[in-house]
């Protein structure tokens, strides 16, 4: 497999998610298509709302090229939002200002559940297809782009409360006093999120991330049971190749790094990092299994770009020296981030990290 | 040791906490004094607002009592906000509707630190002693009396930020640009956290919690230097018995699970746990060294009292037979919680637990 082509220009990114030789470190961050960016803004501003950004192919894939070109990271990934698929399963979906996303009605009984249309994507995310091919496009063989999906269980936390929750009180009652509902539902999403990730694959996602932002909110013993086990069953439906070279799947469930050796068996390619764990940590538990990205600090983004370049020195120590390390942040990057600040967090990885990659 | 008189008719919680054999588990619910209890509520109305309910004994008296008697927890609870030592050291403290506490001016500089007062606990926060010492008559040896403070850390997260932060954008600018100003602070807390908690021991607290609620904030690599090193320093200067019995101290650290064998190394008798880690996994990596408090999920209170009574069943059996099992709720209850959820709780460990202890 050391000979995979992906017919790239620049294939970092999926040869360290596969924990091949690369001579250095890639980089990219985890909302880099974001606020924190004038020329994201200024699209943004275009688009006039942001859901309307992302069903716009032209302007989403504007934003999705923005950090290719403006900062250099080795990979693009997709401008979307994971509530589309809530939205292609019957509910509305909107942005209140200062309070998040909404999603009506809720969906709390069985009854609810079975009401819930089965997405196809074609019909009803093409608009996401469409960004992918136009992506493509643009980027013209330059870096790959990373299609990506919540997870079931984060999916679900939002169709059952109705938008974000602090303390998910909804969905706790559902999980706890009707599991057959909640399971209903998460059998649902991981078929939609399957169908979903495949079509990426198939419009020519080269790799995709399943973000569990709220796996962190469930007990340790619920954790298996409710999130892990619908993601191991999406992880299983992908198509895992594309124009028979290897599509690399990222799990990136936030909050639970207790749990980091069973998130390692879902079937992913590379385990996701938040800032709780150290690399060195982490490769000590499951570097042997797959590959890691991660996870400055993202308020590290908030130093001085000298001392940006330390940590960043300190994160890629952590890891040591070999292959299969993913640079990333541990969260995704925050609005008020100066973007030379992240400038000089990937400038620091490309010149830092070829160390770690010497014979 | 295992002849340990505390003189109290209900020593369950001190004995658990020092790992000695009780006949059952012992249970108290962090927030236990709290707007879920009607009771409560009326007593909050009755003083105004928050802060005069804290700085008023006789009412702070009487809510920390309250759970003791109408729920039958093994241990109260001081009522108190961890944002009177902010206050004590010269920071105007308010609460803003719905928007969390406020502290003014913010903490910024080395200047800022140095301006900061070293408080007197008998002068500056001699509220909470008297509150103190009226529990403890209420009490009249029924149960023990638990005293707290907020850890170094979480208190220099409010005292930087000017209040709860989303990001803790601020004070970590603070921590990676400098953190020698963060350094100095976090030492003086320290010394005004054990001093406060001394007082409270000598006021009569039968045991101390040191809570680091925002633990889960601080990169891996950052979390001995910021926050554990400033408890064990807080540990170390505490008076650790109580008219020649031995004073319990708890360190719950949230978010910081993945540490637990750095938390279990601070010099306390027990470590906290949130939901997110098992007590079978705890007790297998640090249940050699120290008790273990927790950790059912707050949102199980959401279920119904059958189904609380097997999700305290599940707790009980994670971690298992033997002592040195403090039962508690994974973070603070919540308000919404019915009482009568809470009771089934309660009682559930104390129906259930015996079974565990037996020889």
């Amino acid at each position: 497999m050391d000979n995979s082509d992906f017919g790239l220009e620049n294939d970092l990114f999926l040869r360290a998610c596969l924990r091949l030789p690369t001579p250095r470190t890639p980089v990219w961050m985890m909302r880099q298509a974001g606020r924190y960016l004038p020329e994201y803004r200024a699209v943004r501003e275009q688009a006039g709302d942001f859901l309307t950004l992302c069903k716009t192919p032209e302007l989403a894939a504007e934003v999705t090229v923005q950090p290719v070109e403006i900062l250099g990271v080795d990979a693009a990934i997709l401008f979307s939002d994971i509530l589309v698929i809530p939205e292609a399963m019957g509910q509305k979906l909107w942005f209140e200002q200062g309070e998040g996303p909404r999603l009506a009605p809720p969906v709390r009984s069985m009854a609810d559940v079975e009401g819930l249309a089965q997405p196809d994507p074609a019909r009803d995310l093409g608009y996401v297809l469409d960004t992918i091919r136009l992506v493509l496009a643009r980027l013209d063989g330059r870096v790959p782009l990373i299609g990506f999906s919540g997870a079931p269980w984060t999916l679900a936390t939002y169709m059952v409360e109705g938008g974000s929750s602090r303390d998910f009180r909804t969905i706790k009652r559902v999980l706890y006093e009707e599991p057959e509902t909640l399971h209903a539902l998460l059998a649902r999403l991981a078929d939609a999120v399957a169908d979903y990730l495949n079509a990426q694959i198939a419009a020519g996602a080269h790799a995709v991330q399943i973000f569990d932002s709220w796996a962190g909110a469930l007990a340790a013993e619920d954790l298996e049971d409710f999130s892990l086990a619908y993601i191991r069953r999406v992880v299983e439906r992908l198509t895992r190749t594309r124009e028979g070279a290897p599509v690399p799947v990222i799990v990136f469930a936030k909050g639970a790094m207790v749990h980091l050796e069973k998130i390692a068996v879902t079937g992913c390619d590379v385990v996701g990092l938040d800032w709780t764990i150290s690399l060195a940590e982490a490769r000590r538990r499951i570097g042997a299994r797959t590959a890691l990205q991660g996870n400055l600090d993202p308020a590290a983004l908030y130093a001085s770009p000298a001392r940006i370049r330390e940590l960043v020195a300190r994160t890629l120590a952590s890891f040591g020296k070999g292959h299969g390390h993913v640079f990333n942040l541990g969260h995704g990057i925050t609005p008020d981030v100066p973007p030379e600040h992240a400038r000089a967090m990937i400038e620091a990885v490309k010149e830092l990290s070829p160390a770690y990659h010497a014979d």
